[in-house]
This record gives C-alpha cells, sequence and structure tokens, in this order.
C-alpha cells in the first residue's frame, strides 16, 4: 500500500517501511502503477489524479461532519490518527487541534515560524532577531530577541499547556518546537497514521 | 506643563487637561513656546527637537538600567506609570511588561491586531478574516475564523492569566483588547502618567 501527502512543492509517499518525496513540478504521477493512497491541498494537482483510477482520494472518505466545512484536509488526517491528543503541526503554519475520545474537540492556527520572523521584522527592523529556541520561558525577558521569541512561543506554550493533555508533534519544525514542549511526543508519520485510520475505517483494502 | 509623545505619524500632547494630535508633517514644534516634556521614537524629528531648549527629552531623565538597552521609550514611560501591573499596550505591536512593586521584570512583543491580519493573510488567502473579538474563547474553534482569533488570542490571554497580576490596556487598539480582558483596566493616558512621574522623580518641574 502505497501512502501519499500532495503539498504544494512535493509529493510526500510512504510505503510503509520508508517515505520519500518527488517534486511537484517534475513528477508524473501516471508513472505510479499501483494504487496510491493519498489527500491532497494542491490545486494543479487536483484535476490531473481525479482521472486517474490508481490514485484514491481520501477526503472522499472521511466523516467530514466530525470536522468543520473549510478545515484543512491535513489537520483533519492528523486527528484521524489520535484518540486523546493535543496535535501541533508546525510547517508554514501552526496548527492545535484537541482529539478526545476520538472526537474533534476543535482546534486554532498559528503563522509558522518563518511567517512570524518576517512579521516582527516587518513591524520593525529592530526586531529582525531568529528566534531563540533555547529561551527559559519561566523568565520574562529583558532583551530584544527573547522577548519576540516569548512572544511568540510562551503565549503558544501557556495555551497549550492549559488542556493538560499528551501532546503529539509533527510537521517540518516539530525539532523546533521539542525545544519549547521537551514533555511532547515527536511524530513525523502522523499524517500516515492517520490515513491508514481512514483507510480501515473504510474498508479500503 | 505640555506633555508630547511622538510618533512616525503624530505629535500626542497632553495638557493635564486635554489630549490633542498634531501631524508629524506639518506641525512646526518652533511654534511652541512654553516647556513641552516629550518622548519621541521618530528618527526625523530628532535632531530638530535637540536644538531647541524648551523641548525636553524625557528618555535622559530614565533610570535606563532598570530596563534593557533595547527596550523602546514608550515601553520604559508606561512602566514608570505604575506599581504593580501587567501593562499591554495594544498599537502597531502588542507589548506586554511587567512591574511588581516599581521593578521591571521584563516583557514581550507580539505584532498587533492590523499585522497579525495580514499575516494570517499572506499564509493563506483562505484566511482573510477579521478578527472575531466577540469569541468565546473557553470553547475550542469550529471555524475558521475563530480558528485565527484564537490562535492570536487566547495564546496571548493564556500566557497574561497566567502571571494573575492587575492588568493595565493603553494604545490605539485598547478597547478591542478590553473584550478579550473584561477585567482590565483601561488607561488611555497610561504614558503621560509614566512621563509625569519621572518629571516628579527628577525634579523637572
Amino acid at each position: 500500500m502505497l501512502l501519499c501527502d500532495i503539498g504544494n512543492s512535493s509529493y510526500h509517499f510512504y510505503n510503509e517501511r520508508e517515505e520519500y518525496r518527488e517534486d511537484v513540478e517534475s513528477f508524473n504521477p501516471l508513472t505510479c502503477k499501483e494504487r496510491v493512497f493519498f489527500i491532497n491541498v494542491n490545486t494543479k494537482v487536483a484535476p490531473i489524479l481525479e482521472k486517474l483510477d490508481n490514485w484514491i482520494d481520501l477526503s472522499l472518505h472521511v466523516k467530514k461532519e466530525n470536522y468543520y466545512e473549510t478545515m484543512g484536509i491535513d489537520r483533519v488526517v492528523a486527528c484521524e490518527a489520535v484518540e486523546n491528543s493535543l496535535i501541533i503541526d508546525a510547517g508554514s503554519a501552526i496548527t492545535v487541534d484537541i482529539v478526545k475520545d476520538g472526537v474533534f474537540e476543535g482546534g486554532f492556527i498559528m503563522p509558522g515560524i518563518k511567517k512570524m520572523r518576517e512579521t516582527y521584522f516587518r513591524l520593525s527592523n529592530r526586531l529582525d532577531y531568529s528566534f531563540n529556541f533555547d529561551i527559559d520561558l519561566d523568565k520574562m525577558p529583558k532583551n530584544s530577541q527573547d522577548a519576540i521569541t516569548y512572544g511568540f512561543l510562551a503565549t503558544l506554550k501557556a495555551e497549550v499547556n492549559r488542556h493538560n493533555m499528551p501532546i503529539i508533534i509533527t510537521g517540518g519544525d516539530a525539532q523546533k518546537l521539542h525545544k519549547i514542549f521537551p514533555e511532547a511526543k515527536i511524530d513525523r508519520l502522523l499524517l500516515f497514521s492517520g490515513m491508514q485510520t481512514i483507510i480501515k475505517k473504510g474498508g479500503l483494502c
């Protein structure tokens, strides 16, 4: 069984042993002869895949009524992977979603690390610092770099900790956020776990 | 006694009875014959005021060792106004500073409302919503507008509430943030109070 998470820059495959990526510009999905279960947020690729019988769109097999209409399919699929967790997906956005007893309770969206750094710089060129992931968030900051790091990350941490739930971090910036949430579990393959759950629930394989 | 807080767009005056603004492009500080105690973040205006004997720069009369070197003078002056408070200054940035027993404990910086709205839009045009200041922050969001509002404001609120201190809100967006912190006191003239404290401490008047 081949799983694929398609974004704006790459096809991210997982064959249940290893993961690999193909560039969205150069990869031709017609070259794939086996069954591929996928989720996709790339609107350019969507009409091509629609015509291919062996590419199965898992978004059509999710119980959408458990979520909300405009919620990104990647968030939905990550939620399908867990029973009781707070999920942090740290990519271009940071999304935080809560699942209790297998039920989606709601979630929120923050800009990701790169976008927040840009935003502080656009606010003032005196705030052109990278974030300090080794910051001690138990102390109020007394320098500019820590003042923006704290404004971005202590606020996220305070809200996340308020929920007192097991934390799973996924996404490209998972390692960086792990420094802020050392008690969290990192699961780089969380989306693929969610896809496997949907396949199993739907009897697709 | 005339007080003035100079920003990038206006001279904000307070004559101890009323406040008024003058446009930074059209106002000529030479026309002011009385003593003006000011703080200024506008680098264009600074060399002009330096030459005028009746314009007294209060940043030269603050005990800077109580703060940190790159801290904005507006934040410093707001802190001078209080003994025990958490101050939220909601303008183009949102700054949060803590003063305990008259001592600055540290503070942090978040992008302001306008900049955060822009950032969400730059993240995805599907996140082009204004913030919902009537949101119920006790419920996890289940729609896009609330998901970004919560990501911005519930995180701020969780961190602010963790400090369990009396809250004072100032700045142009104070009324909007008051909806998120209904227990807070709004003080539009906080900076002028801080300026008066510095004048008194320094025996300048």
